[in-house]
C-alpha cells in the first residue's frame, strides 16, 4: 500500500507526533513525461522547522493538510520521460510519500559507484555543499587561522571541521556530549567543548582558542553565538548557517546586542543559504568527492528505519539524538 | 597662556563636564625635528566615548590624568622639521591643547584652496572617508537599490545619503527632528523618518521603503537597527558604522536576536572602521573632492567657539544637538 505524511498542524515550540498525519494512498500511475519514484532514503533537517511557520521565507511554508517534503533519494520504478530509465537513482526535493510521480525537473541522477546512496543526502548532498560553500563564500579560511564550529558532530559541522583541517587551520568544535567530543577528535578536530557540561562558554572558548577565533561557523545561534562573538578576532567572520537553539522559540528570542563587537572588531556576520549557490554545486561536489576518495573526509549517518518513523526522526533532531546526518531508510 | 584638557574620570553612562579637567601649561618649545602647532579646529566625535572605557579596542583607551585627543586642524607656528614650514596647515590626531609640539608623523598637510580648513575634519576628513569607504567596501550599492541611513543629518549620514543619490539609489534617512528631516530632503534624500515622533519604526520604514531595504547604513544601533533588520531584503547589507544609542549604556544592552533574519535573508552585517582602510584614503579624498567641486555634495557643520567649550560640545553629541559635523573653533 502507498502512504503519505501530511502536515496536520503547526507546532508551538518543539514539534510533536501530533503535528503529522499518515494517510493511505493509491499507487500513482505515470503519464507521458513523468517518472514513478519509490523513496529509498528521506533526509530530515532542522531547517524544515522554519517551513512549519506560517511566514514568508526563502521557500514557501508547508500548507496544512498537504504532504511534507524534504530531500529524498529515490529509485525510478517506471519512466515515461526520456531523461530517466527504470533503475536510475535520483536525488531531489520530494514529497514524504512511499511512491510518487514526478516530471523530473530539479532532480539529479546520482552515481552510486562514487559513494553509497545515503551519502548524496549528506557529504555529497546539501549538507556537504553547505559546509564547503559557506566556508568558501563567507569563511575564506586562511592557513593557520582558528576555526570554531558549533553543532560540530552534526551533519554540516563535522564536514566543516574536517575541511578546516584540510586547509591547515586550528579547529575547535562545540557539541552536546562527551561521546560527540571524542568522535570529532577522532575525525581530526584539535579539540572540543561539551556545552552541556560547560558553565562558562566564553572562558572555555578562550582557553581552547588562545589566539582568538577567526572564523565561527554557527549552526546553533543563541548563547553559543554570544560566547563566540566575545572571542572573535579583528576581521573575524561569522557564518550564520543555522540557529537550532532558537527555532522552537515561540517568542522573539533576545540576547546581547552584537553591533558593539561587530564595530570594534570589524567583524562580518552573514547568513548562508546553500540554495543561493546552485551554480556552484557541481564544482563543489567534485571537490568534496575527491577529498572523500582520498580518505580526507569521514562522515557519519544516523539511519532510522521505516517510513512510519520519519516524524519521530525529525523530532529527535531537536534533542540532539543524531550524530552526523539524520536519515530515514524506507 | 597655553592650556590642555585632561581626562579626569571615566564616565558612567552619559559623559558630563566633571569627567574633564582644564590645566594651564607653559608654551612648549620645539626641538630639532619637531614643529610647534596651534590648534585651530578640534573635532568631537561619538567614537571618543569608546576610548573613555577601560577596555581593549582598536585604539588604546584614554588614560586618567592624561590629555584627551581627537582629529585637529592646526597651524604650524614654528618648524624645525624639514617636511613642514611656518604657516602650513596640518590635520591629524592631536592632544586637546591650545599649543603643542609634534614630530610630524601621521600628520597630513592640507590644501585650503580645495576647501576651507574645517572641511578636512568633515567631508574631506574621517567622516567623509567613513561614508564613502564603508559604502564601497560593504554597501556595494547598485543603481536602483534602496539605501536607508540612520543619523542621517549627522556628519557621516548626510554624506552617505548624498552618495546614495549620486549612485542613483532611493535614499531614506532617519533623524531625530522634523527640522533635520527637512534638511536631509533639501540635500536630495527622497524621504525621512523622525524617529522621535514615530512609534512604529518597522511600519514607518516599510511604508517609505515599499521594495524593502537593500543597504542599511547604521550609525545608531539599538532599536532602529532592529526595525531596519525587519525590513531588510534578501542579500541585504548592513553596515555597522556606529552605535551611539548604546555607547552610554552601563549594562550589556540586549535586543532581539538577529541570527534568524540573517539566515532567512542571506543578509550580511559588518562592522566598519575607517582606520582599517588607510591605504584607500588618498583615492577616496580625490573622489570626494571632485564631487564637492561639482556641487554634488553639500555638508553642514555645527561650529562651537572656544577651547573651553570642547567638553560641552562632545557631551552635546549625545543629545543630538549638532547638525552635520560637530567642531570646536579655537
Amino acid at each position: 500500500m502507498n502512504q503519505q505524511i501530511l502536515f496536520k498542524s503547526r507546532p508551538e515550540g518543539k514539534p510533536g507526533n501530533d503535528n503529522f498525519q499518515f494517510e493511505d494512498l493509491q499507487e500513482p500511475e505515470c503519464q507521458d513525461g513523468e517518472i514513478l519514484l519509490e523513496a529509498e532514503y528521506v533526509s530530515v533537517d532542522p531547517y524544515l522547522r522554519g517551513r512549519m511557520r506560517d511566514e514568508k521565507s526563502y521557500i514557501p511554508p508547508f500548507e496544512i493538510g498537504k504532504p511534507l517534503e524534504s530531500m529524498v533519494v529515490a529509485k525510478v520504478l517506471n519512466s515515461k520521460n526520456s531523461n530517466f530509465q527504470e533503475g536510475d537513482r535520483v536525488v531531489g526535493m520530494l514529497d514524504w510519500k512511499k511512491k510518487q510521480v514526478h516530471d523530473g525537473k530539479n532532480l539529479r541522477k546520482i552515481d552510486t559507484r562514487l559513494a553509497p546512496a545515503p551519502a548524496f543526502l549528506g557529504v555529497l548532498g546539501l549538507t556537504g555543499l553547505t559546509a564547503y560553500l559557506a566556508l568558501e563564500k563567507i569563511g575564506k579560511l586562511k592557513e593557520g587561522e582558528t576555526l570554531l564550529v558549533s553543532g560540530a558532530a552534526g551533519a554540516v559541522g563535522s564536514i566543516v571541521g574536517q575541511i578546516g583541517k584540510i586547509k591547515n587551520c586550528k579547529v575547535v568544535g562545540i557539541a552536546g556530549s562527551d561521546e560527540k567530543i571524542a568522535k570529532i577528535k577522532s575525525w581530526g578536530f584539535d579539540d572540543g567543548i561539551n556545552y552541556k557540561t560547560t558553565t562558562n562558554m566564553k572562558g572555555a572558548i578562550k582557553e581552547l582558542c588562545p589566539n582568538g577565533v577567526d572564523v565561527y561557523f554557527d549552526n546553533v545561534g543563541g548563547e553559543i553565538l554570544d560566547a563566540s562573538l566575545q572571542n572573535i578576532n579583528k576581521f573575524g567572520r561569522i557564518i550564520n548557517c543555522g540557529a537550532i537553539s532558537i527555532y522552537n522559540e515561540t517568542e522573539q528570542p533576545t540576547g546581547p546586542r552584537p553591533e558593539g563587537i561587530l564595530i570594534k572588531k570589524s567583524t562580518l556576520m552573514q547568513g548562508f543559504l546553500v540554495r543561493d549557490h546552485v551554480e556552484d554545486f557541481e564544482a563543489a561536489i567534485q571537490q568534496l568527492g575527491s577529498w572523500l576518495k582520498d580518505g580526507k573526509l569521514e562522515y557519519e549517518e544516523t539511519i532510522v528505519e521505516g517510513f512510519e518513523n520519519i516524524p519521530q526522526a525529525f523530532i529527535d533532531l531537536f534533542d540532539g539524538k543524531n550524530t552526523g546526518k539524520m536519515l530515514v531508510k524506507i
